[in-house]
């Protein structure tokens, strides 16, 4: 069975990218791709969350393919919310673990900014039971309120400890010229960034946003014969669901999918949790951060904002957090968000991450979270 | 590289299932499935088009995972606009050949039948290029109907000509439990049905539906230690893409998309075409069927209403097409009609198709239509 690498990656900057279509941005993401390799994909999974909503357009496996001069191709589209990304790039080393594709071309798109932000919020609420979770009244973003209140409750924590994650992202988001907000901030001024869902406030939120990254796997035959690109390898893809709704959760304040998930991706990946520096993970809520680092095993329940108030999770702390700028910084546009994960891992891994480098970063990890947490994939990297 | 096979199958009778809602009809569909084998998946793939708009339902695998009472499990929802069900199948067995798992639970899904009219004909012209062909005003059935009347005009057919893939699907449904409207129609009757699209009649269109498939394949290992259940095996699994806008192909006529996947399709199951009693097309449009026969080569370009006239294409005939009804009679709830369709090759090939059984039939193929034309599958079956 074939190992799976990562040959070259392309990506719009994440914004509201006003006057783009997914049609354009879908181009210009390939075409940052096709500086680095010219390999021609045997199939493309394209991730997506809601594009028949925010943009009126389905069918966006072939829509895609037929963008990028590529139609014939194989092509289809996969959703799993705000957690379509990682799924799609673990469905492409599937793809090519199977044997009967050596070269697959995800490509994660959304374009969010187009409609109002009651329609948005709408469509986000898809990602939890419609019928018994949002019917009733509550938002997506109540949802997560919900579990942050409960943590705190739980584990005495309060809103500045959540913050920090935030702090971090922002401050990593900075330098990465791709990143829809490049500026930092501090504690006092995201203290006082309005409610969205109490205890939520807009800087603990990732924003409404636009953006396409686009990733190339293949094979070790099409690797070998390109042997000049620089590459990274997948050595651990995995993902897990837990029940949709909080409702039927024993632990708020657990992520189950991410645990399973991890833990089936590192005994693959044959390594340490201490051998990886750099771990983009799905703030999508301050709170995200905070549970799927203790997910990981990274800290106990309820201490993961020790971590972040140590400095454990900066750029040159023993677990840098999102090192370009996570979903808080970088954005948020929901079924692209997974591949720009595994894009970023693979900077780090190739050198190419500028002045956000991680350095001596031997193995990375991204992971995406779909729903409040009911899909989640992990997807592990190492350099080659 | 392990062989593929379907262990078991349930489904929804295909109809207005009022009252019903996904959650209710997954369940139905699933459970009838458990009444044949109890082998526990670890995948599900579920195969929708547009539950966000139908029902506002986003987030498809894990919330049908939920349902089953499978949280935990992988699940992911895979979209090609009405050819998602064939293309889900082909990604099952992706899974199942890559090694990483030895049985995945497909689930087709589709409710239509709460909007209103207008608001369906939106939601599906989403299959087409919303941009480039929709917002100039033309509608999903009308470039089926430019489609018609192209083939009618350059091989002088009649529209009696392409009705009688109608009335071989309503003659094949009357006897399907399971399909949406059980009564034959007379090409008198066909003839005096309303125009939809000219020359598209009310008889040359499939129904708005809602159902609910579901499809167990699993690895040889799994099989085997299941070896008293009723079993098919998938020989050739391949999908393929076209341009997605009729104006960017050289010929209206033509399924490319469908030629691709079904010549490797065919070389992959190691068998002739003369080997298959049954064919389970995508008729959504009778011109659908015609296209459909001739890019496997039954007929040539311009002939296939000859199969039909001739009686070939009846359950007792040479290539029996639509052999449970077809997307005309037997429904066609989009996302899950690829589904339907390999559960009908299953029970063909299990000897349980009951009054529309096929005698001494040993391979059969299904064929599922994304856009018009652009996503094609071809899935082969034989019996085990």
């Amino acid at each position: 069975m074939s190992s799976v690498h990562v040959l070259g990656t392309g990506a719009t900057p994440v914004g509201k990218l006003t006057g783009k279509t997914i049609r354009n941005m879908a181009i210009e993401a390939y075409s940052e791709l096709l500086e680095t390799t010219q390999i021609v994909p045997d199939q493309i999974i394209v991730s997506n969350m809601s594009a028949e909503q925010f943009t009126g357009q389905n069918h966006l496996g072939v829509f895609i393919a037929d963008q990028l001069g590529l139609a014939g191709t194989p092509a289809l589209r996969i959703e799993a919310a705000c957690g379509s990304g990682g799924v799609a790039i673990h469905q492409a080393y599937v793809s090519i673990k199977s044997g009967l594709y050596d070269s697959v071309l995800v490509l994660g798109i959304e374009k969010m900014t187009e409609v109002s932000t009651p329609e948005a919020t709408r469509y986000l609420a898809g990602a939890a039971d419609m019928e018994w979770e949002i019917s009733p009244g509550i938002s997506f973003v109540g949802l997560n309120a919900m579990i942050a209140r409960r943590y705190m409750y739980e584990f005495n924590i309060t809103s500045e400890d959540l913050l920090e994650f935030s702090i971090n992202s922002h401050k990593n988001g900075l330098t990465n010229p791709k990143a829809m907000f490049q500026k930092e901030i501090t504690l006092e001024k995201a203290m006082k960034s309005k409610i969205v869902a109490d205890p939520l406030r807009v800087m603990d939120c990732s924003p409404v946003s636009d953006g396409c990254a686009a990733v190339l796997l293949t094979s070790e035959k099409i690797k070998r014969e390109n042997s000049l690109l620089p590459s990274s390898q997948i050595i651990g893809s995995r993902y897990a669901t837990d029940s949709i709704s909080l409702q039927d959760r024993k632990d708020l304040c657990e992520l189950k999918a991410s645990k399973l998930a991890f833990n089936q991706a590192i005994k693959d990946a044959k390594i340490s949790i201490k051998d990886i520096k750099a771990f983009e993970v799905h703030d999508a809520f301050s709170i995200m951060s905070a549970l799927s680092i203790e997910s990981f095993g990274l800290a106990k329940q309820g201490e993961a904002t020790i971590l972040a108030k140590e400095g454990q999770i900066a750029l040159d702390g023993e677990y840098p957090i999102n090192t370009l700028g996570g979903l808080k910084s970088r954005g948020h546009p929901v079924g692209a968000t997974g591949v720009y994960q595994v894009m970023e891992n693979h900077l780090q891994l190739t050198d190419q991450a500028g002045k956000n480098q991680v350095i001596g970063i031997e193995y990375a990890l991204s992971q995406n979270i779909g729903g409040s947490g009911a899909t989640i994939s992990v997807n592990i990297l190492k350099r080659s």
